[in-house]
């Protein structure tokens, strides 16, 4: 038994180009476009949609900006090979501006997520009701929630109900630090404070091999918007597989065949370079829930071997004064 | 709050030596060994006991076999440093002798573990009523339970409740195959059939990465006897990872740094030779409910990568005829 209600959401090139600053070639994507369309995943997200006035086109490759040419140069004017796919892209409050959109109408592009912090949904409300009104589809990604205050989850979430049209609101675990406990517990709040027509969605990350299972925990309470990655490519620890999640979901229209197929070609190769996945660093901030800054910082040093001289830094951090 | 009858048990060197054939240098088991001791674990499972003449002494290192001097000279006589960790060996039904065993008050062994598929249970209550005579604590682990009937399962866990004293008896997951909702369903079953002096104990392989997450929904249902292995070291995509059990567990007597200490020094060097791990190969055998022996098999061939060629092999097994 499958529920149909379910969407999944590829963010290879987004999550992942957190790791390469969105320098991944035109054919590489073009093939992540193409594999999960045959695989009968609902979105790709290509990338970020980012000011290039606060991210300069010289630092950062073509999917931190979404630019409707490159989508639609990689996607062939957005074409799905009789898969019903959309393309999805991810605004940053306050990193971007509104004459960047154009009427979805007039653009392949479906769905615009903004991400934002809990203090910030105020402006993330009024962004996504911009973008409502130029016909997107859209979601909030309140990230980082478990550095809120649970009252300014609640106030934040029943905001968004009662101020927007959005299709759903998803529960970021940013820093890979959540048990199956939280999720479940956070699942039935947004759960409970949103209207029938808004779904909730489950953005996990890897830090403690939990991506997968916290997914299937959100699932299980009913979130029904799915992130993840081919291989769990993304920041640090990396995101929940998509192969893992496809392969768990009943719904016939999955296939996870060519997710496997682009796997092998196109990402899998990618890792020895771009070292995301489960290593003790990443796994020491998702335990001590702190954002991975840090131990990306040692990836690729001499520290990164040194687990307890790290471990022992962020243990400080947390010590009484 | 913790709960204070949980108990851990590393089994890094017995679950590891399916990699390489317990080839293991003294030096690491006894880094292993203290380790454990300081991090407070209950149980270090320092490998099998099998039949030299079934096992040959050429092909296999000495924690095939753990004879009692090989366990003291690597534990210096079972000194534990003050802690109260406790020293396991498995053995496999059929695969042992009566002869190999002297009595535990003799032995710096404490806990004898029986492995066993649920057709051969009538053998391992033979033999855990034989060490439970010699003063072994013991367990019985019915392997492979996702190819069992369940009434057979069911039969077995009620003969083992009525005819022996065993101390726990154990949901295997040795294809990492199930999902939270089948450990969920299986450990309330065993805990259901068990008297209350008798525990649930939690074995998970991380072929889907849910190693450590369907250990976490074991606790949640009162399992209460849980099996890890230092960075998750183990046969094929390995076990759920001690570092990340013990972080979460959060019993005061529990300490991680001495594990991410020998997992910097001993373990994670291993990794690159003995390749256990999350890998595609894995991954379809998990998802398919097979035993990972057709993917182990192809792992440092160029076969490898090619993942749909292994998924395609592995999924016309299962097509009707």
């Amino acid at each position: 038994m499958y529920r149909p209600e379910i969407k999944v959401l590829d963010c290879t090139i987004r999550d992942g180009g957190l790791m390469n600053d969105w320098y991944f070639d035109d054919d590489l994507v073009s093939d992540v476009w193409t594999a999960s369309c045959e695989a009968g995943l609902d979105y790709v997200e290509l990338g970020y949609r980012a000011n290039p006035e606060l991210f300069s086109k010289s630092e950062n490759g073509p999917w931190r900006y979404c630019e409707e040419a490159d989508v639609r140069r990689v996607t062939n004017d957005g074409d799905t090979g009789g898969s019903n796919t959309k393309i999805s892209i991810m605004c940053d409050v306050g990193r971007v501006e509104e004459e960047q959109f154009i009427p979805a109408s007039e653009s392949v592009i479906s769905m615009v997520r903004v991400a934002c912090y809990v203090k910030d949904v105020d402006k993330a409300i009024h962004l996504v009701n911009f973008c409502e009104g130029l016909g997107y589809e859209t979601t909030i990604n309140i990230m980082a929630v478990s550095h809120a205050l649970e009252l300014d989850v609640d106030e934040a979430v029943q905001q968004i109900d009662s101020e927007t049209t959005t299709d759903a609101v998803y529960v970021v675990d940013s820093f890979g630090a959540m048990y199956s406990e939280q999720i479940h517990h956070l699942v039935d709040k947004y759960r409970g404070f949103l209207s029938p027509d808004k779904e909730v969605g489950i953005h996990c990350h890897n830090n403690q091999q939990l991506g997968f299972g916290n997914t299937i925990e959100a699932i299980i309470h009913n979130a029904n918007f799915l992130d993840a990655s081919i291989f769990g490519i993304g920041r640090g620890a990396g995101n929940c597989p998509m192969e893992l999640l496809v392969s768990f979901l009943k719904n016939p229209k999955f296939d996870v065949r060519p997710i496997l197929d682009v796997c092998a070609r196109r990402i899998a190769p990618l890792q020895k370079e771009l070292a995301w996945g489960y290593h003790i660093p990443y796994m020491v901030t998702g335990t001590h829930n702190r954002h991975p800054r840090t131990a990306m910082a040692i990836m690729g040093t001499d520290k990164e071997s040194d687990y307890c001289a790290f471990y022992d830094l962020i243990a400080a951090e947390e010590e009484l004064d």
